[in-house]
């Protein structure tokens, strides 16, 4: 039964129309009649969500998070059921489950709550009467059975998360784009599509700004080396397959850049004139990760008589948390003076040729000194490598290196 | 523990905005404050169910009724969490919980599920850690886990049910209204609010057209000898109670006739010149039971030559089925003629007094004829007696009965 499964998974600009449900129940239908057994998941239509978190924000500024999981799981039983009878009408079996029907078991921690395990007794048995089986995406439930939520993008884990319970033949994730592109074609004309990516490559195009998938959907495949193919919901071209290295390589030559990301909504915070001494470095990001800061970028020097400077990048909404932590810190760590910059961005080449091929840097940082691009901070990893720039000189640099590295079409 | 324990129903006009969702918070914390343990049972808010059923209208007209009640319980589960949220915003500890969560078990009829048993664990968990509960109402769980929904105005029935199993002291229905009335005071200015009824009148006057109850939350309630008290959410005056007859006759002498009732959502079909012999108003009523068609009031006469004639009240919407079930009868039960009325509807007076005083039904029908108002059909039981009158003469004949047993402040 298993080989013959594949799972779908719609996002919520996909369903936000009773005219795109009937689209996608006639996707489903045509892969059921094609002989698979067929799992669909989805987010909530459209603009659901906000529109329930802006009815809570009515309430309270700061509501319980248990409470605001309960709230926003309807937006995805909403779509499920609306889908399950778009199937029917249009003559094919179909039920809808939410994440405790099938039994998706997540830790308790809400509004972010990470999956622990999927349960397939009641998936298999709707397959054996003959059912399309519609699942909620970005929910699930706790050991004490309250509802949980996977934070935003969490239907693609969901859908990943299935796939690899039911050992699925692939994991098909409709989007509003054709797939994961060289770059973001509303800056790069020529931006191409990218028919073939390793789990490494698409992990460090999501983490570094690349908003196709959701990064913890990508560690989960490739845990669990479950195939995706990111692809449109509003034609029938081939899009992205992300896979593991080596099915990859019997495939195809690895390209040595395959993508240039960029990330606008980062910000540096910059702390001067801290004694270089053991345990600072520590101390600072021991309490940034307390306050539940995820730190992206660090850059240390050790300036004259011993005195550091430390500059870190993170998110643009973690600023006003980020700020008072470090605040907090400044005679404890004598700290001399803080500063903000947030008028910076990330610059990302992402590729795993990179690796054999060691000129790729040098490349990427003298395309940027010769136009004149100040590099602030630099971040490398076998396959990636991260520069912060200018924010306002963002699309140059990100055009800049997608030419350089022949990325056009 | 239980015998402090109080719920409290608040219905969708009750928690139609974000304003009257903090008014229901603050009639809860109080009542916590004065020692009770806090349950409250939420519809969804205002027109939430009738745009879920729109919602999906535009996709099916005949959508599968476990999907409709996979869609229409998102409706609960937002009132209840955006409930939970307003509570704890005012200091007080809440928690909201779906009727999976909490164990409401219902038979599998979809649509119009029938409660089977309602699990305490849980709630009594919650009450220990200091939380007011809140409970969607209107929904349950089959023993195979899917969601089902106890039809229109089931929330009632929830709140009865919860009360039952946890012994609570009393159920506080909140409506829109005072408490219930001896008859509609949309027709008669001086129509008194009853303080006492019976679990039968309050039964007769909900199955005879008065809408402020959910007839099955009654029998519900009568059946486990659960006190009610129907009430507005829109003050503090003292509602209706609805408790059993031993308690009531200790409080207060019974009125003779309780209320004045009426129903003008019923249409009359009749059946002419079929042979008097047994089985066949058997066989009539056998095939609409089949069709799922409630009668309400029967007339069968025999006339001249062994042939018979049957006339039967239904519900309005069902007259296209009732219709077509009868017609297709025609034949092997040998009926010469079948006639529609749509003009018609039922008037009732209800009170448990009427049992020792024998005029009543006299009264009735000398009041309706002296003023020229034709009885076309009768009914009776110990408490209640209902005629069916033309349409068109029914608010007049509401005032004069209310009139005449007076009823009136």
């Amino acid at each position: 039964m298993e080989k013959n499964t594949v799972v779908m998974k719609f996002g919520g600009t996909s369903v936000g129309s009773v005219e795109k449900i009937n689209n996608v129940a006639e996707r489903a239908i045509k892969s059921k009649k094609e002989g698979n057994n067929v799992v669909i998941t989805l987010s909530a239509m459209g603009d659901t969500t906000d529109d329930l978190i802006n009815l809570a924000s009515k309430i309270s500024n700061n509501p319980p998070r248990r409470e605001m999981d309960m709230l926003l799981s309807t937006g995805e039983q909403i779509s499920i059921s609306l889908l399950a009878i778009a199937i029917t009408e249009k003559g094919e079996k179909a039920i809808s489950l939410t994440g405790y029907q099938v039994g998706i078991f997540t830790d308790d921690i809400f509004s972010e709550a990470k999956i622990l395990s999927v349960k397939k007794d009641r998936i298999f048995s709707e397959f054996e009467k003959g059912n399309i089986v519609i699942i909620a995406g970005f929910q699930g439930i706790t050991s004490n059975n309250d509802i949980t939520t996977l934070g935003r993008g969490g239907s693609d884990t969901t859908a990943v998360a299935i796939s690899a319970a039911l050992n699925a033949k692939y994991c098909e994730i409709f989007t509003d784009v054709d797939g994961v592109f060289t770059t973001d074609p509303g800056i790069v004309a020529n931006a191409r599509k990218i028919s073939m990516l390793s789990y490494d490559e698409m992990l460090e195009l999501a983490s570094s700004g690349a908003k196709i998938l959701h990064l913890r959907a990508v560690e989960f495949a490739k845990i669990h080396n479950v195939i995706i193919h990111v692809r449109s919901s509003f034609n029938n071209n081939e899009g992205t397959w992300v896979m593991d290295t080596e099915s990859l390589n019997e495939k195809m030559e690895q390209a040595v850049v395959s993508g240039v990301s960029y990330d606008t909504n980062q910000v540096k915070i910059s702390v001067f004139g801290i004694p270089d001494k053991p345990g600072v470095a520590a101390k600072l990001f021991e309490e940034l990760a307390k306050a539940s800061i995820n730190i992206d970028m660090i850059v240390q020097n050790v300036g004259e008589k011993g005195i550091a400077a430390i500059s870190f990048t993170i998110k643009n909404e973690d600023l006003k948390i980020g700020e008072r932590v470090v605040e907090e810190l400044k005679q404890s760590l004598e700290i001399k003076d803080i500063e903000i910059d947030t008028g910076i961005a990330k610059l990302s080449i992402v590729g795993a040729g990179m690796k054999s091929h060691p000129g790729v840097a040098a490349t990427m940082f003298s395309t940027l000194g010769s136009n004149g691009i100040n590099i602030e901070m630099i971040s490398t990893s076998p396959i990636i490598i991260s520069c912060v720039i200018k924010k306002d000189r963002i699309k140059e640099a990100v055009k800049l290196l997608h030419d350089i590295f022949g990325l056009g079409k």
